[in-house]
Formats: structure tokens, sequence, C-alpha cells
């Protein structure tokens, strides 16, 4: 039974129809996305088609001073769609078009909704190809939101460098627009930036201008094996530090290789790997594996493995993005829970080295896995949802994680963001700046209707 | 005769002794930027030595409601500099350490008053350099704070994607951090490239972490002439459609090579030109001349010169940093007046040709510039600044051609920043966002100290 004002349940019935839900099984849908945090669920869902129906919900909203948690493809892992204090859920999942290609500027405009997997569905034929790639089929609304990133981070950057606009709705319903095409601007303060990255707590975006690359003329992926997570942990140091712009350098541990193999029927030698992906001409491509082959080998990594045919390559990395979900499934009723911590590139072995240690006594299932050109990993959990010694040992080793990260200057979220899941630790790593961030907030949305009780509180 | 009250002037004396001047000579250079822009002297000009200072000094001026603008270089172009309501310049040159270089990291920590000319010369020796280059030897906080670029943003970014972390003053004089040493976070608003671009007026950076790279094992500089800016234009835009990654692309118009030949002592043939750098493996650098060559010669370039001593690559990129300087020194008594808009690449051509079209009756000398791989360009015209009729035709023609570039998508600045000269542009780029910005600064700066009167007004 809603709690919502009969006024509000009544304006938007008129107004959606059957596009507005207030039965259990779409509200329950819509309370969480993939990982271990319980889900609240809403008062109510709206599916909106166009940004004008986006305004109209959220100034709806502000008037009733309900909360409004935007929706994209539910793929969060910080309980970002947890309603907190109920309200409606808005699923931008039907604002699923590209709006523009332009080929000629390397760019594109589509609404929020449209997944990263659709979006270059459309782009193929014409050549081009967005890079960001955060392995979950995530919307690029969402994936604004949380300033996403993912395997092709160490060579195209995030969605904080690949978004040049935005059509957000704010917190009264106003729409703005930010940003432009241009590549580069100094027109005032940011405000592109400051919504990437703002996980529906101060606008929900729902059109978004993307750079767009035009796929290599030579893509080589390879395979490599080490004996250990350190030596190759090592080698993607030094490829980094050495500058080879690799366009995917991921870790991946002997559990995680097990556990992709189980999921996605591969039968890759169980070891500690390193995937490398090199975009680019057919001669700098050669380089780069030259470069890197030298690397790897004084290392101690061996067995290069090339997968050269396309469907080598998307079997690969549609196995690597299921990484998250073959963890998980190795335990039947499991929930994934990720740490996502990111420090400097030179103290990558270091975190990697400790975290692993602070693994040893534990029983749950995990498996590290990592961005590591980026210096970014995360150790992937199986945990039982019902157990809450269970729970609190992860929360407990999560925390150790985050402390080592911070104490070297690394972040406790490289690219799942804050959500509930990450709040405990902003302060520690940002210091007295998160009241400033609590300061953005209030002035952008007094009443606290977006997204309330994640990033900066306000539940 | 100053008007500061008294307690304020004995508080920064007995603090900053000799470091606090409210000399004539001292305010009068501290008042104005490098253009047109008429100057206004501030009440006073304190020199701080440490973060600690300038909390100190703000925080002074928010006792007693004095403004404050940071002073680095003194090398605006929009007027950022000028002491509209009076006040305190606050000159950070002193604050000119560079406090870390972490080589393993490609990065480092500077004071915000070092120039970029001072960091490059100390980074040298260990093989790194920074790669944003506005022409002028600004300082890297007046870098961050205007969002600077330059000629090699098309291949590097702008300093947007290259600032890492910043140490912030407020203007209650709280002192903050924020960002990181790692290379992507979802840790919250991105507070640092909300303070990348405000130009002093929502706090003042002390120290700036900055992203570094490797100098390029090989780099190449090479000129080409052509007939007509529009094929130079032609060329540079399908060397950025085919994707090439050039690290500078460079457009000289004919006026602006006579007048370089005069100021820098170079006999370059007076024509046309693009200006490419290349920087790679010497295989990825000769792939890309080639490349670059076949679509020069393909639109109607010719007589390649190649720069291959690093001494003649200095005199050639110094003359080009001197461009501003060169078109002005032309006319005894002049000021320079730079365009600054950024357009879609695709749309480029046709903003250059609008801009020579509208320039053909013009009387002042004009020359055009342009950092073309990133679709912007300057027309910097020599005005002698006591002629009304002069600026008045000069500010026609600019507004003429942001309006062109706005209803391309385009902006009113892509590197110089808003300052006073671009504020009547802003609602006409951004509509109601520029609403956000003013609740943004009011929200941060209640009583509107920091640089008052530049971006949102609240002169």
């Amino acid at each position: 039974m809603s709690v919502l004002p009969a006024a509000f349940l009544d304006a938007l019935s008129a107004r959606f129809t059957d596009r507005f839900s207030t039965a259990v099984a779409v509200r329950e849908q819509h309370g969480h996305g993939e990982s271990h945090h319980t889900g609240v669920i809403p008062d109510g869902v709206v599916y909106a088609e166009s940004t004008e129906e986006v305004s109209f919900v959220v100034g709806l909203c502000a008037a009733h001073d309900i909360p409004v948690i935007a929706y994209g493809a539910g793929t969060s892992l910080e309980g970002h769609l947890i309603a907190l204090r109920g309200g409606i859920s808005l699923d931008l999942s039907r604002m699923n078009r590209v709006t523009r290609v332009s080929p000629s500027d390397l760019d594109c405009t589509v609404q929020a909704g449209v997944t990263r997997e659709a979006l270059n569905s459309h782009l193929r034929d014409q050549g081009l190809f967005f890079p960001i790639d955060p392995g979950a089929n995530a919307s690029i609304g969402g994936m604004a939101a949380t300033r996403a990133s993912g395997t092709n981070a160490v060579r195209y950057g995030t969605m904080r460098e690949n978004v040049l606009a935005l059509t957000v709705v704010l917190p009264t319903g106003q729409v703005i627009h930010t940003g432009g095409r241009a590549r580069k601007s100094s027109a005032g303060y940011d405000l592109t930036r400051l919504f990437v990255g703002s996980e529906g707590t101060l606008g929900i975006i729902t059109e978004v201008t993307l750079r767009l690359y035009g796929i290599p003329e030579s893509i080589s992926v390879a395979l490599c094996s080490f004996d250990d997570v350190g030596q190759a942990v090592e080698a993607a140091t030094a490829i980094v530090q050495l500058g080879v712009p690799v366009a995917r350098m991921e870790l991946m541990d002997r559990g995680l290789i097990s556990a992709v193999n189980r999921y996605s029927g591969l039968d890759l030698t169980v070891d500690d790997k390193l995937a490398f992906e090199f975009h680019g001409s057919p001669g700098s491509v050669e380089e780069h594996v030259r470069l890197v082959g030298e690397v790897v080998t004084d290392a101690g990594g061996r067995n290069f493995e090339w997968a050269t045919s396309p469907e080598d390559r998307n079997r690969l990395w549609k196995a690597r993005h299921n990484a998250f979900y073959a963890v998980v499934s190795q335990r039947p009723g499991a929930k994934g829970w990720s740490s996502d911590v990111c420090v400097p590139v030179s103290e990558l072995g270091n975190c990697i080295l400790h975290a692993r240690e602070i693994l040893k006594g534990c029983q749950v299932p995990a498996a590290i896995l990592g961005h590591v050109g980026d210096g970014n990993f995360h150790v992937v959990f199986a945990v039982d949802p019902g157990n809450a010694e269970e729970l609190a040992e992860v929360a407990r080793l999560n925390k150790k994680m985050v402390h080592k990260a911070i104490s070297v200057g690394g972040t406790c979220t490289g690219e799942h963001g804050v959500g509930i899941g990450k709040m405990a630790y902003l302060r520690e790593e940002h210091g007295d700046a998160v009241d400033l961030m609590a300061l953005l907030k209030h002035a952008v949305d007094p009443k606290g209707i977006l997204n309330p009780g994640k990033i900066v509180g306000q539940a």
C-alpha cells in the first residue's frame, strides 16, 4: 500500500497511465542494484520517455516533497537505487534513442537510457565506438551519474573525460543544458563535471553528449600467465611507467580464472594472468606488442596466447565482463560485494599484496581483478546475504583495503561510486572538502528530494 | 590613498611587513592583465608565501568584507585581475616551489605560483614534461583557474584533464584538499573540476597536483604552406577526423607570419601555414608524418620545412608563443584584443571563413591563428586603447564571431576564460544553466568577496 498522497498519485496516473506503477513486483525490481546492499523499495515507479516527462515528475515530487531516484539499467554496485526514504523510482530505460551521431566531429548525443552495448551496436556500421566499458551493460545516464570507467580507461579515460555535454533536470523540475560540442571551453563553471559522478543527487541526467572514437585499424588481444599476482602487477606497473598506450590491461588472479572458466565455458590455464588489448595502426600495434612482450618476459610472465579473430576477442572480453557474475555464481544464493580502491600506480603492488595478506584467513569466496593500468582493483566476494557474521567480516576487510588505499593517496572508489557503500569513507579521503560537497547539495537541492541519503547523506 | 580600514591595514602590515604594499606603482602593476581591458587598481597587494598565509589573508578579507583577487603571472587576457571593487590583490608568484615529483606515477605537486616554464625546467632532467602550454609563461595556479590549454591540447588535453588534485582556500579562509593522486575516482562531487576554470571566484588555488608525461623518444616539427587559409583548415580537419595523434597542429595566417618574422627575427615565407609537432617512438612518428604529409598534399599544401634540431624547434615554437605580442608590437602603443571561440571541428572551416569575411572592412591590424586540432582559433587585433570607435568596432566583430560559434554548438571562450570579457555571452551559450552557476557562487561565497564581478557578476 502506497504512502503517496492522493493528489500526487492522481497527477501521475493522469499523465502516465500504465507507465506509472505501484505494483509491488515492479517496485521491488527498482529498489536495488546488483550487489549485496539490502534493497528498500520505492513507493512507485514512473517510466519516463522524454526530458519533459522527467521534468514533470521531478517538479511534482518537489511540490509534494517526495524523493525521486533515477533508474537506468539497475546495475549499480553501491546501493544507489535503494529508496531509503521511499518515493518515486524514475525509470529512464525507455529513453533509449541515439538522437545524433556526427562522424565528422566524433561525437554523439544519446538519451540517458541507452545502454553502452546498444550504443556500440548503433555506431558499428559507421566505424565508430564509445570506449567506456564498465563490464555490465549499464545505461549511459547511469554511467555518467557514477563517473564510470572500466577496462578501456587506461587509454580512453573515464566518463569524466568523455562526456561533453548534458541535459539535466534540476530538483525544481527546471531543465538545463551544460557544456557544449566544442572539445574544450573555459566558459564558466564546469557544470558538466559537477553532474558527472553526482549519482542523481544534484539533478537527473536525461541526455548525454559523448566523445566517440574511430574503430582502430588494428586490434590485438593477448593473455599471458604468471606464477604470482605480484609478478603480474610488476609487469603492469612497468608498462604504465614506460608510457606504452595499451588499450586495456587487466589483472585476473587464478581464483577468478577458475570462476570464469566455469561460468563462461572457457578452458584457460588456471594461473594469474594479465589480459592486454592493443589499438592502432598495424605498425604501432606491432611496436607496442613487442615492448609489452619484453616487459612481461622480464617480470617472469610466459605463454602469450593471442586472440586474433573478432570472435575470440569478444569471447575473452565477455568472460572478463562477466567476472563479477562468475564469482558470485560459484555459491548458490550468494550476492556480490566488490571492493573498488584505486591508488597511484607505484603503490598498486603494495596494495594488492596487502589485500592478499588480509584475505588469507577469509572464508568467503573471493577473487582479485583489476584495471591495473589505472591503479584500480577489485576484490569480489561472494557473500551469503543472510549471514551477518560474513557480511561483517567482508565489511571489515573492505575497510582495511580502503584505509590502505587512502593512506597512499588513493581513493575508496575508482569507478563504482559512493552510493551508501562508501559514505563512511568520504571524510577520511576528502577531509573537510566533504562539507563543501554537502553545502553544494543543500544549495542545489534544499529539500533533499533527489536520491536522498546518498554521497553526503541527508537521509 | 587607500580606502582600507585601519584595523585591516594594521593586521596585514603586522603579519606581512614589506610583503604588504599599498604603493601606487605596485598596485598599478596588479590591476590588469595583458590585454585591452582597462585596468582598475586594487587597494593593496600582499605577497603570500604559503597556503597558510593565503588562508590568513582571505579570512581577514572575509571578516572585513574586502574583495580579494588572486594574482599569478599577470598574463590574463579577459580582465580577470581587474579590481572592479578594489580590495586586495593576492600575489602568489612567490609560491614558486615544486613540492613533489613522482616519476614512477607521472605526477607532481606544485605551488600555485610556479610558472609552466619553471616547471618544465625543473622536470627536464628527469625525462618528464608538463604539456599544457598557453603560450604565455603563465603560473600553474592561473592556468588551473582559467582552465587553460594551448598548442598541445589536441594530444594531451587541457587543464581540465591534467589537474589531479588541488589545495584551495575557501572564501571563509578554510583550507580544503580536492581530488587525490589516483588516476580516477568516483568518490563524490568533482570539486577539482569545479575549481578548475572558476577564475578565483569560488576559492583561491594554492597548490596543484598535475599529470606529467615522459619526454617522447622522438619529436619532429614541420611547417607547411598553403595558398589559402581555407585549404589549411581543410587539411587540419581531415587530420583530426582521421584520428592521427598529432601533438600540435597550429594555424598561422600570412598576416601572423609577417608579424612573427619581424618580432622574432625569422624569415619564414609569407603564406598561410600549418605547424605540426609529432611525439612518439621513431616508428610511430614516421607513420604519422607520412599520413599527415598525404593529407596536406591532397589539400594543396606544399613546402614541408622540417625543424629537426631542438634549437630550431624551440625557435619556431617560441616565435609561435610570441604571436600575440608580435601582432600587438606592429603598432606602437597598441593593446592586444584576442577573440577565442572554439567550435566542433566540422564547423571550423565555416567559422574561419566567416571571420575572414567580417574582417574584410576592418581597419584594425589583425591576424588569425589557431589550435585548429581542437576547433579553437583566435583573431588577434592590435587596438588603439584610446580610440573608442576602434574598440567598439572590434567589440562588434568579436560579438559576431561569438554568435556564429555559439550557433554551431561552440563556445565563446576555448581557453582564455570569462573574466569580464565574455560575461555578456554566457547566457547565450549556457541558457539558464548560468543561474545555476550564480547559485553555486552565492552558496560558496555569499559575501561575494572572491574576485567580484567576474564570470557571473555580483560586481
